[in-house]
């Protein structure tokens, strides 16, 4: 299992959350080894070959601290211009939601905005977002489209989500959400949005633009009939699902994603017993959102009880949004699924990490295990539970990318 | 009003939000000037004398972004040693208090670490999170001491908290809470203990260690009875008070802190219309602290609306804390005072300057104006209310104390 002729990296002086197996997997006073981006060491220091440190390319001193897997987030929306932090305001002054609309609040100010933003503006606006959440420990992450609205803009959506994960040298998987909310020029029309919608995916997954398809299914969103035709037209195109599933409501979307055989559903407040049953089956991630739950002040908890008796992957993300979730840290998350979901400081973790990866459908990362993905985070704590103990502060000491430090 | 014969520093090209008067007073593209630490000038750009660039010590062009007065974090607990991450994993993993007791939880745990430490050690344990909170904003820290509960480690406490300000040069506010918890040596004695901290107070301001003076005054701390000999000692030595008061129950803390002039009384939950009025008539400021509500997810809202109709002022600190607070950054203490409190963002950064620095008896800053000290953070947004809506991130560019660049 262990190879160690030839590491290019060598991390030392740490005391490691491996996350494989049952529980946090500790190895105190662990070395890491890897070659070509792939950890080909994983155990104590002490069985490290005698030659192990004089062969490596690059050695780590540590001095202290604790590596865990890079953060995952697996769900994002980091990519917008303008920002809503006036209607923020706004609301908090009282002011009612048409109010709000009418000083051009919503989502709908959002695609506005993106609209009006040229692809290289779009990038440096939503750069900082991105690197914030990098500094933060996340080196996958997911960003999806969706206030484009129209072929053009979500196109270039998707494409600055490339280029970010290009800027910052980590993982990017880009999920097309053109399903998001109905513009403004299909008023009224929303199953001929969805005829534009099924006609922009093949042409944009043969950009090479979609790792994965997503759709707002409740209420305010898409029909679950619509969203079937959605899933419909990407699974004849071999592209995973994931939904924005049951958060104000139960219409069935995360039974409907457990049907598609999906990545995940994701907020899942509303998801009933049954769904919870098929999703078990079919291996979707429930991607928890405590962010949007915080903002909204929601009440409604997500059926936890029954995703860990069904064994349904808890994931933990940013949902990193201008309107319901400014959450431009992984950790808020994890510590905010701590505080109002009563989620375990090892399962936040493993939430945003193995369980993560799988609702991105990853399988080389998540863990530390030889074979996988050096894909690394270091940290200024003591033990693995201040990851989700402290709000705000500056833990991170650095995050590696398949061997990179970023 | 402004003099700008010889500024040491002049900053351009940014937004002010001055808090001068009574909204978010802001100067767009303003100017500050400042001389020996103290603002000379405040005001538009445009109206800068045509020398004051070629006359100033340092100019400092931001190039966008917008200041505000440095952030005044008026009700910390800084200063401890050990951690307490177990114990919030032991709770969420359902463990009882009595376990977590068993286990070496609750707050004699940081009791017993604080004996332990050295001075040196717990100035290094210390430091990390200070120095947190003021690459977060913050140029005034409030530190009390309480987990010394002898004379030796409140001094060596209030010692470490001094020294915190000379190593970050920012300003330190000591507040002796020698009343905090019932050390075991003392137990079922608890109006000895009393005896004991009226006893060590006067010798430790005596070196110049007391900047102000603090009881919990609580079913599980201390009663009004005793917290009235605290204070009464405290007005002997000319010294001002505090208190943590009707935080899970309403025992008159509030009134009794205004009936001795308090400063402040914080959390205040439970307090009752009688206190409000009395607080408004004495002049103390209402320290609310959401970190605390939010992490022992409390139900019971402070009386908000009563605090604005009586016109008593309410500050927002951290109350940084490694048992039922552990918050490392202002800014996140301002968010959750938006989200569960609905405080505005404008009345949350007040909260965090002016009304912050009043809970702490100082009427030097917490304001841009001239005459008042340039204690400035510079920040990477793009309206005020930024700062209370994005959870994480890294928004801050700057911290200047007294107009050094911290
Ligand atoms: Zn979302
Ligand atoms: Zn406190």
């Amino acid at each position: 299992m262990n190879d160690t002729t030839s590491f290019d990296g060598l991390l030392l002086g740490a005391h490691l959350v491996t996350l494989d197996g049952a529980d946090y997997g500790v190895i105190e006073d662990g070395a890491l080894g890897w070659t070509d981006g792939v950890l080909t060491f994983v155990g104590p220091r002490a069985s490290l070959p005698a030659d192990a440190e004089s062969l490596a390319g690059e050695v780590i001193e540590t001095d202290g601290g604790w590596v865990t897997p890079a953060l995952v987030d697996c769900h994002t929306h980091v990519v917008f211009a303008g920002d809503r932090a006036h209607e923020f305001e706004l609301r908090l002054q009282g002011a009612s939601y048409e109010e709000i609309a009418r000083a051009g609040g919503g989502i709908l100010s959002t695609v506005r905005a993106v609209r009006a933003a040229s692809e290289d503006e779009l990038h440096a606006e939503s750069m900082p977002r991105a690197a914030a959440l990098l500094r933060d420990g996340v080196a996958t992450l997911e960003i999806k489209s969706g206030y484009g609205l129209d072929f053009d803009n979500e196109r270039k959506m998707l494409r600055v989500a490339r280029r970010i994960g290009e800027t910052l040298g980590i993982t990017v998987r880009t999920t097309f959400l053109g399903a998001h909310a109905l513009p403004p020029e299909f008023s009224g029309r929303a199953d001929d949005y969805i005829d534009a919608v099924i006609d922009w995916l093949p042409r944009l997954h043969a950009e090479g633009l979609v790792d994965a398809v997503d759709a707002f299914c409740e209420g305010i969103g898409f029909t679950p009939a619509q969203t079937r035709r959605v899933f419909e037209t990407a699974r004849a195109l071999d592209l995973p699902v994931k939904l924005h599933a049951d958060q104000l409501s139960d219409l069935g979307g995360a039974a409907l994603a457990a049907e598609f055989g999906g990545l995940s559903a994701d907020h899942v407040e509303y998801t009933n017993d049954d769904a919870v049953r098929a999703m078990a089956e079919s291996g979707t991630v429930a991607v928890l959102l405590p962010g949007a739950f915080h903002c909204l002040r929601e009440t409604k908890l997500p059926p936890l009880a029954a995703f860990r008796a069904h064994g349904v992957p808890m994931a933990v993300a940013t949902d990193c949004n201008p309107g319901t979730a400014p959450v431009l840290s992984l950790r808020e998350a994890m510590s905010l699924a701590c505080t109002h979901f009563r989620l375990t400081p090892e399962e936040a973790l493993r939430g945003a990490t193995e369980h993560a990866a799988r609702a991105l459908g990853l399988h080389d990362r998540g863990v530390l295990r030889v074979g996988l993905r050096a894909d690394l985070a270091l940290w200024n704590i003591r033990r693995p539970a201040e990851l989700c103990y402290w709000l705000g502060g500056d833990l991170s000491r650095g995050v590696w990318s398949a061997g990179e430090r970023r």
